[in-house]
């Protein structure tokens, strides 16, 4: 029986996780939610799974939960609250499906209590990566990936040796403007970009989707995970979604993982490892999908991936502060007080101002990330041009 | 330095071992050859490798090549000859690149006597799989498998419990005539036969890419490889011939094995497991390749796959039964002593006389194989009606 400290259960990733744990319940068990403000979705979780530990963001939340949760079940708030969730004794597992730089320190927190995480996070490796990674190679925190690409070469890097990895290849779909042309991305609105056309997901990362900042964050998130430098990591287009990764040998050899677009498979995946268990996804046939289609990325409509591997080459900070501008535009684009192509130009202001910034602890890497944020909605505010 | 027994070095599979040999001259050295009739070029062969032994077809040829090999090679001819070349001695590794029947005494020696195989025969395992497996687990050889479908599923179970293995699947370029009709198939030349559209082969293993039976006699050979019973063994139709092979695991996740049709490549997998060394192959890109598409198995203009399971699942001599009676109606097809649905006809007629003879020995299976020989000849010349 596996223990589970859930950080962001009210979210996409959130509840997938809690079909997985309903699907085995001699398997998985909720020691700890945690969620925002919704704390409607909470008390149903929390009355259902009968936690030890429910977390919110702030104490009007935590009163207002408080009434309602099942007897023995603790309500704590705020950031104390999100690490004492992340640290909890009563958890062998953290599962972080928290959204944007807010997973940072619970990440943090739970490879340095030791616990095995399933990480969905990307920000706590894309701004911290060397710093979560270095804890946790202290603590033996082992990190499973959730997010799919990463899930993929995980399966696909079983039973390989690092050392003959020529290169790991991210696929992305290409989002909703694959095939727009860059003066109608330039006009695109919020629906536009949240009409993802394979995956469900939250709005941030579906924003991401369309950018393809999304895959930029993940060359970032999988040089930590994987240990592999900039060079050999490589991203192309794959509108189907069925292909979530793969890997080329040194020896001219190809292995990719491939299934349904289901988070619920990674993430049952990353909770059971190295165990496979039937999963609560549809089955998938490889005679009844569409070919397989892949082709380059085109740099010019897609500017957020080259970003990315400039701030990663650049090390640093700058991955942190590529983040976080990323995350405000993101946020101002949504509210509809940006356009499609000031998230990029955002991202590049801030880098431009922030990337040397120290990043010597994880501290320094907060305050850079608190910088870039200032950066970019000054930015935005003033009007960058694409 | 591994030092290889080479079977069949004249044919397509020796000389694209002898490739990889090349490639890696201080990894790999060729300790003996053993072609057919074609005395030219042994005779090159052994001046380039200058290797122990030499073993040839019969008394004559191995006169006319004993005149014309370095010194310090010695030459040996027929059966005999064969077998002392698979339990060399001074040879740590048989590859086994012959075409046909003749391959199983040879097989079964080489893993009698304790060699690991590199595989590319399918009729040793085909035919007397279950004595050739249980002889390798007795003596400690090791089967690696040269065949790209099989190799590619050695790849993708790396790492993987055999115990969490859903379906084992077997892609199939479907031939030249995927695209066909019955009428036309029926109609079907040799040279129509012989153009296959992705992969450069021998004759006979060409036909039986045509008829499909080179992917029923995979299902068989796959089933010993693995240990999995025909009920987790499918067969996709995947034209493109890049995904060599897939696994579906009980999670419902998919690893696939993929990259050029170079024969090379798994011959040199086969070579220098567990390692892999930088391959003397065309590097692969997906995003300049046609998009990979999958289809089942047309059963009615194919009709071999079944009669391929039909044997595997009847057991005892009837795949050895199915092998022989395919090999003598694919040399009456390519003689043009027969037209293409007779091969699938000649096998259907074998199979109902011979399927229930004794396999308690490999001798069994070896008075099986002519029995079905002379069958299928008997049916051929009487006219089989498909």
């Amino acid at each position: 029986m596996k223990r589970l400290s859930l950080l962001g259960s009210t979210g996409s990733i959130g509840r997938s996780t809690l079909d997985v744990v309903d699907a085995h319940p001699d398997e998985l068990r909720v020691a700890a939610l945690a969620g925002g403000r919704n704390v409607e979705r909470l008390a149903s979780q929390a009355a259902k799974h009968r936690p030890e530990l429910v977390a919110v963001a702030d104490e009007a939340a935590g009163r207002a939960l408080a009434q309602r949760v099942p007897k023995g079940t603790r309500v704590v708030h705020g950031r104390d609250g999100l690490i004492e969730a992340a640290r909890l004794a009563g958890a062998d597992m953290v599962v972080c499906g928290l959204v944007g730089a807010v997973g940072i320190e619970p990440t943090y927190a739970a490879v340095d209590a030791g616990k095995d995480i399933a990480l969905a996070n990307k920000e706590a490796l894309v701004a911290a990566g060397a710093f979560v990674i270095r804890r946790a190679a202290e603590t033996g925190a082992a990190i499973l990936p959730v997010d799919s690409e990463h899930n993929a070469l995980h399966q696909c890097l079983r039973g390989e040796d690092p050392a003959e990895v020529a290169a790991i290849w991210l696929t992305a779909s290409g989002g909703p403007f694959r095939t727009w042309s860059r003066e109608a991305m330039a006009a695109a609105t919020p629906e536009q970009a949240l009409a993802h056309p394979t995956w469900t997901m939250g709005r941030k990362i579906t924003i991401d989707s369309a950018t393809l900042m999304n895959k930029g964050l993940e060359v970032i998130e999988a040089r930590w995970l994987f240990g592999v430098g900039p060079d050999r990591i490589r991203v192309v287009v794959h509108p189907g979604s069925v292909v979530h990764a793969l890997v080329e040998l040194v020896d001219g050899s190809w292995k990719a993982q491939l299934g349904a677009a289901d988070m619920r498979h990674p993430i049952q995946y990353a909770l059971t490892y190295p165990r496979r268990l039937p999963a609560p996804v549809a089955r998938f046939d490889p005679a009844r999908v569409a070919p397989l289609a892949f082709e380059p990325v085109d740099a010019d409509r897609f500017p957020c991936v080259g970003l990315a591997y400039e701030a990663l080459e650049h090390g640093g900070a700058a991955p942190a502060v590529l983040n976080a501008a990323n995350e405000v535009a993101v946020e101002a684009f949504l509210a509809g007080r940006a356009g499609f192509f000031d998230i990029p130009a955002a991202v590049r202001a801030a880098l431009d101002r922030h990337a040397g910034l120290p990043a010597g602890t994880l501290d320094d890497i907060l305050a850079a990330d608190r910088l870039a944020r200032a950066s970019a909605s000054e930015a935005l505010a003033i009007g960058v041009k694409p």
